[in-house]
């Protein structure tokens, strides 16, 4: 049986993010399967922009879609307390080294076979549907995760 | 032997509490073992708004007691960087899902027989004491966390 | 075989760089064998202060460099939304009651001989230069951390 990974992507950070779509790159490279479970502020990462609606949803939902991280690439950094430091300066650093995207890194994870699962009481809450995700998102309750969890190698809670 | 978890809750943010709580009562639902270990700013999920105290503590204490959540439903959230979320709106999209509040998902946890560890070293940095925590609350040092831990099939620092 | 941690080391935040530090020192003295990977703003815990340079290194790097925490003791505290807690009022209660500094857990974990790997692609992304690193740090891909972490019985993100 292969050695596996699990990711509990719970913030909606792009460093964080960026930090995690690594891990998980490396993981499939090395033969490794991969599990990223999305949930809470997590779940921006996996949202389509392309596919993103209001319909069905309450005032609070519409509200929360319109205000929110649209998709990775709208992910704020989780650092506000080092002075002056933004994503534009991370991102132009990143591109003077030749780093490839966020976007890029979420590519070849969808690309690699990684395992997308996002959180159905976090998607209920939020009020986000289905198909305004990912097409690789399958949604799963907390019991699921756990057990993929229990299976792991490796479980981080990022 | 059970299948055990065990949850570092080192950040008092609400938003982490509520997906912490989550994962361990439904781990106990599922038979699991489960220990929560409360550190630093996780100490706020386990006060008892009921017991609070200034006895015997220094001035820094008493204003560190003083300026602190005061219990689980106290705590602010994790993000202060997405315009305009705040607490009260996730609070009231939560009411829209019939989510069960912070507190319930503490007294569930409670109810099931999760294990609560609170960090020695923490709760007197910080002049916190055992009758000012939810009686459950078990004083244990760094040591007695490594060992639960490394006994455990998933372990998280949330 | 001793059983192992390993420590994913994300954010520069002074409280976290204590609660890992102290868990890595506990961790020695149980006999375990650590492992801490600092990544993205971990790296700030390994700065050596006295080894700082701007040689070869783009402008954004300089800026990067010089606008960033120097060194452990220079670190930010992760919470900016508990009214008023700072990270002197924070050090002052540990003074309170002798708890060793953030550079003496540091120092202790350095020479009880955990292992300090620094990741390459964040190097490269900041513009540090091993040199400017604590001597023991050494600078090792995300594969390399991949294969001690799965070896480990304990793995945090921190």
């Amino acid at each position: 049986m292969n050695r596996k990974v699990n990711l509990l992507m719970f913030s909606g950070d792009f460093d964080k993010a960026m930090a995690a779509l690594i891990l998980a790159n490396t993981a499939k490279e090395m033969k490794l399967d991969v599990t990223m479970f999305f949930a809470f502020w997590g779940l921006f990462l996996v949202r389509d922009p392309a596919s993103l609606s209001t319909d069905h949803k309450t005032t609070y939902e519409k509200m929360f879609g319109m205000m929110t991280p649209k998709g990775i690439e709208d992910l704020p950094l989780s650092k506000m307390n080092f002075a002056g430091i933004g994503k534009e300066m991370l991102k132009e650093m990143m591109k003077d080294d030749d780093t490839p995207s966020l976007s890029a890194f979420l590519k070849g994870a969808q690309n690699k076979g990684v395992k997308f699962y996002g959180c159905k009481l976090s998607m209920e809450v939020m009020g986000f549907k289905k198909e305004e995700m990912i097409p690789q998102l399958e949604v799963v309750d907390a019991k699921t995760y756990m057990e993929d969890a229990l299976e792991s190698d490796l479980q981080l809670f990022i």
